[in-house]
This record gives structure tokens, sequence and C-alpha cells, in this order.
């Protein structure tokens, strides 16, 4: 390993830092970009140098958003009194991708976990309860990820947003699943949560 | 996925190139870069732009280098009485990791495949028998991979370089293998090439 260019030891390092990608992959991914051709380096180059720089967050919703207008924050396309908690901007296009929701969102930008040195402050919430008064939002949706942080995260939502309609998102068997590969916590809920049929 | 800004899906895209990356793991690559700071996005850019230019093959052995010097044909540090013969750069650096070969290279840039339409003159086998002669080889040894293609490159070069020393990998059990999970094809290559023990 130590035998190759500098350059490609270089570009190897910087590929590692990518998630979920090892030595081995980052070599493959190395290799393959040298047999790419030279508009599609420069088009990659070019992309990754100035991607910081065109995507920026919605200053109201803290979604990705590109040019002026956030597609999420358009009143004349979304239902304004609904609003969908979310931790991290991804999670926007994973709901969206669904097409079942229209209402507003809202980036917290992270979990709390006490841990990690998360404390409510790093979150979005004072703009949270902000958007809630003025907007005149009649449903909150908490769809957070259903770990320890995301539910330490939900109660505080629910002791701080008092006085609002709040939902969280149904817990159950995901689709496609096998009783026999669920596991206890999830076959729990799905029986806490049965209804009728 | 069509919600995302036009930046970050052409960034997907591009990353979707890379190999064995499918939707789901380019879009988690960009969203990561975009956490990435500002001066490493702009490294890994300057290094994507750079890197062909920086990297070329080296005329003599074909290998990559960086600068003037290949380091495999420096004939102060390699054995020049060897050469092994490998289908692609990459394989030089698997070899040199073992630290048990010290002698010359030679890429053939591929292997034989009439399906893919690659015949002898795609392969860099005039340019080797010209090194086999001038350089005065003892031995030649093929390195290729134990594919269809490769056992056709391997008997194409044992009929092309008459006259020299030519000799393969051994086949066997990989180390660290259980009897159960190796294939028939391994088994009998390892039972034809028992040796006294």
């Amino acid at each position: 390993m130590s035998k190759y260019p500098p350059s490609l030891l270089f570009l190897i390092a910087y590929l590692k830092k990518l998630p979920g990608v090892g030595t081995k992959t980052a070599e493959r991914f190395a290799f393959q970009l040298l047999n790419w051709p030279e508009h599609q380096l420069q088009d990659l180059a070019e992309l990754i140098h100035k991607i910081k720089k065109k995507i920026c967050q919605c200053p109201e919703c803290n979604c990705l958003m590109e040019g002026s207008a956030c597609l999420f924050c358009d009143e004349t396309q979304r239902d304004t009194s609904i609003i969908c908690i979310i931790s991290s901007p991804k999670d926007v296009f994973n709901i969206e991708e669904t097409r079942s929701y229209r209402g507003l969102y809202h980036v917290l930008g992270g979990l709390l976990s006490p841990l990690e040195g998360t404390t409510p402050e790093h979150l979005y919430v004072e703009s949270l309860k902000k958007r809630i008064q003025s907007k005149k939002i009649k449903e909150v949706v908490i769809a957070l990820d259903s770990t320890l942080e995301g539910e330490a995260t939900a109660l505080y939502l629910k002791e701080a947003l008092q006085g609002v309609n709040i939902s969280r998102l149904a817990f159950g068997l995901p689709i496609g699943s096998s009783l026999d590969f669920v596991d206890g916590g999830t076959l729990t809920r799905a029986l806490l949560g049965r209804h009728n049929f």
C-alpha cells in the first residue's frame, strides 16, 4: 500500500472518509476514478468544489435548498396547518418520496443525546415554537428515529410544545416482514397498537 | 428523490458511477459530503481534478507512477532477471504488499476476451517480448486472474513467449479456508498440485 503514488494515497485517504468505505473500497473507487474520462473527473471535482456554496439551509424550515425559494415552505403548494418534525434534512426526501404527506417540515438539526453533548439548545426548538404560533399550526407530527435518542427527543418535544395537537409515526411490523424475523420490541409495539380489522 | 436540489442530484448521479455504489449509497455519500468542512471538500475536488494529470503510466512497465521515475523499474532496487505479468496496474500493489517478490513487472492492460473484443493487439505483448529480449529475463511469472479470460491469456502468452522459462501462480486452497466452503474446481487443483510434506 505504501508504494501507491502520493496523489493516489491522498485520494484514497479522502474517499475512506465516506460512510461505510474502508481501505479496499476506497482503493477500488480511486482506481475507477483513474479510468474515468477527463471531462467527467472535471465535472465531479467542480460539483464537490461548489456543493456547499450552491446548497444552503432554508432559514425557515432548515431543509436544504438551492436558489432563493424553499420548495417545502411554498405556501401555495403545501398544507400549512400541519408540520412534520424530523432530525436531519435527508429525512425530508425520504418522507416526500412516500407522497403521503403535503404539510410543512421543520428540521431539528439532530437528536438529544447527553452522551454526545447534544442538549435542547443545540436543536432548532425555539424557531419551531415561533413557527407553530405564527402559522397557526393545528397538528405537529413527530417523525424521529425510533432509537433511544429519538424517544428522548420526542418526549422532550411533547413537554416543550404543550397546547398544540401532537402525533407520532405509528410503530409496528415493517411491510413485507415475517414474524420470525421481527424483534421483540417491535412485536410488543405492534400488539399494543393493534386495531380493528 | 426528484425533490433534491439540482446540484445534489448531479452529485448523486456522479457518485453512482463508482463501483458497487447504488442510489441509496450515493445519497448517503452526498449528504455526508455536505457535512464535510469546506477545506476538505476543496482538497478532494482538487485531487479529483488533478489525479489524471499527476499519475501516468510508466512507458516501460505500464505501472502507475507519479513524477518521472518508476519505482518498479528501478534496476538498483529490483531483481531484473525475473518479470511478473499482471493484467492491471492495481495488481502490482497487491503483489507488492505480500513482500515476497522483488522482480520487475509488466502490465498487460487487460485480458483476452473475444466477447468484449479484446484481442492480443489490445494488450502490451509486443513491448513485453522486447523487454524479455533486451533485459535478458530468466523467468516470466504469469500472475493473471484464475478466470476464463485469465486462463486464455495465460495460454496465449505461453505460446507467444516460447524460449523463456515461464511459471504461473500456484492454485489451491486459500489460507484460512475450510474444505466445506471450497468449490470443486479449487479442490481438484489442490489435489492435483499436492506436494510432499
